[in-house]
């Protein structure tokens, strides 16, 4: 199986648009900037690391046609299209990081003709999609050496090919485990409102062949009560200086649970995620999305009272005290964590 | 509002199809035992304490046409009647209070003319029906108590109007404190995988002019961070003597979650759901449910990949520990439960 869940092919952004799936494969051709800012805010493209590309790739379709004389007005043009992608979806930190890679990128080559600043635009979006399937490949050997044989992952949303270019995080993790010939088992909460987990990360590890059995998220405790789970795996969206973690609603629930019933709770996740300007969980902007979410199963039939107030938090934030490890492409952080992060990310 | 979830009319059990909820009030009539063990299957009557007068009525329509003409010819007839009834769902407490309460009737007047045993029956099975209106009030006075002005309680599932007669236990207690003019709001849960909070509790609150915001269940726990929760109620499906809990699947979640934020937890349940001769948690069956409920919303559109393993308990244990109290029509029962509902129930 060959998946690429973004890839830049004939002059326009291929995703897999992930709203179809469980369905079939369905992909879209993005040529321009708002069709892309949609297909982001909708989720067609999804998953911290893969929104690093997405923001990169998408600099590159805002400018592309840019007819700035000077590199000042390239550059607000740039600032523009950044800024517009950024406002897609505000927790996700992957997501700001490939628009500063761009955009040091255009900083770094000041000198140089904008055509030419353009094609390296295009290069950097195209090496942060290189870059991440080396990283995600790390992640997966790091965290495979804290899996042992015939160990049982409770994760959660999904963090695997599909939120990545083509491996995975959390679940690129439990690839490497599969691969080392580990025979694991996987638990994947369903992940409401949106259902990725059921919807996307039961239909990537069935593809390869993993045993893997859905639940509906309120089940986790009765399935950690019963013994049945030795780690808990999640991505992260964004990760605060101190280890406090953003992820999928659902997951700061999951690491309540584990400490209860003293299972280890891992956090896997790109340097990329890491966001070492905000101290603490506290100052990390929690995307809330639309009631209709909750109300309407993909906005279909209604399946609550019309009109009832609803709260619709995209993620939560876990914190750094509830974390036993973080599985990174730099390796395994242990706590101490602000002094254990800060230590491996000013190499 | 005058709501009525089960009645006696017309000769045949009347029951609100709550599968058509938030839709609209559609009335069942139902006067064939099947076509009752499909309805209780099939949630369209639902509610530990409804189950009770549910079981019983389906009592009285299993024998009413008995042409046995000896008691005990009789009593085998209304067992096989029970034994069937007991089938549908098998945590319910309730439902076997129910069956019991009909059985005992019976067997007090072993001695009557069968026609007027079996009128007995009925008029028993109405009796469940005026007791259980009479005791979900004094849940809720006694539950009205522990509620202070301006509180905000997070429930899950349906234990309310739609799950008792007229009033509900855990929402009883609501009901009452709304009535003593305390300004309260309500969190409910959506309650996965039917929806029970998104489509019955948010309805019959909303109804009644109470102030309810609808969440995912894996919200909960950002909701009690926040502090925005004063305290947890949900009602039960069968109570051990040692005061071990099932409920809704979920409701563990939930007890896990409130004693990691210190947010007292209570079980509101009548004496009814109370079942003394199990001793713990661990001797209470758990159904579990058709994988489709997790698989396919209401059985319709996939939303999960061809044949996924699913894990799909219907209920899950509490253990007693984590319960701050239970509130009961006898009373609020305190710690240690095991001695004080020996206390309570046998008075």
């Amino acid at each position: 199986m060959e998946i690429r869940t973004i890839a830049w092919v004939n002059n326009k952004i291929r995703i897999i648009d992930q709203t179809k799936l469980p369905q079939g494969i369905k992909y879209l051709d993005i040529k321009d900037l708002k069709t892309l800012w949609i297909a982001i805010k909708e989720l067609k493209v999804r998953g911290a690391p893969v929104l690093g590309a997405a923001a990169a790739l998408g600099s590159f379709v805002g400018i592309r046609y840019s007819r700035a004389a000077s590199f000042n007005r390239f550059m607000q043009e740039l600032e523009k299209v950044a800024k517009y992608i950024g406002s897609s979806r505000p927790t996700a930190r992957n997501l700001f990081w490939g628009l500063e890679r761009v955009k040091k990128i255009a900083l770094d080559n000041k000198g140089k003709p904008i055509r030419i600043i353009k094609s390296m635009i295009l290069k950097e979006a195209q090496a942060i999609i290189q870059d991440d399937r080396v990283s995600c490949r790390k992640i997966g050997s790091y965290g495979a050496r804290l899996v042992k044989d015939a160990d049982v992952i409770l994760t959660i949303c999904n963090a695997g090919i599909l939120a990545t270019i083509d491996y995975g995080t959390a679940l690129g993790v439990i690839y490497r485990a599969h691969q080392q010939r580990k025979n694991i088992k996987v638990y994947a909460c369903e992940t409401r409102p949106l259902l990725q987990g059921a919807r996307l990360t039961t239909w990537e590890l069935q593809k390869r062949g993993l045993d893997v059995t859905l639940i509906c998220d309120s089940m986790a405790a009765t399935l950690m009560r019963s013994g049945k789970i030795d780690k808990v795996i999640t991505g992260a969206d964004r990760i605060a200086a101190n280890g406090d973690s953003a992820n999928k609603i659902g997951t700061y629930n999951l690491a309540v649970l584990s400490r209860y019933h003293k299972i280890p709770f891992y956090v896997a996740a790109p340097a990329s995620s890491f966001d070492l300007s905000i101290k603490s969980g506290q100052g990390i902007t929690i995307e809330e999305r639309d009631p209709r979410e909750i109300t309407e199963l993909f906005f279909k039939k209604p399946i609550a009272v019309s009109g009832v107030k609803v709260f619709n938090p995209a993620f939560d934030v876990t914190d750094q005290g509830l974390i036993s490890a973080f599985i990174t492409d730099k390796g395994i952080i242990k706590p101490p964590y602000k002094k254990n992060i800060q230590k491996t990310f000013s190499k």
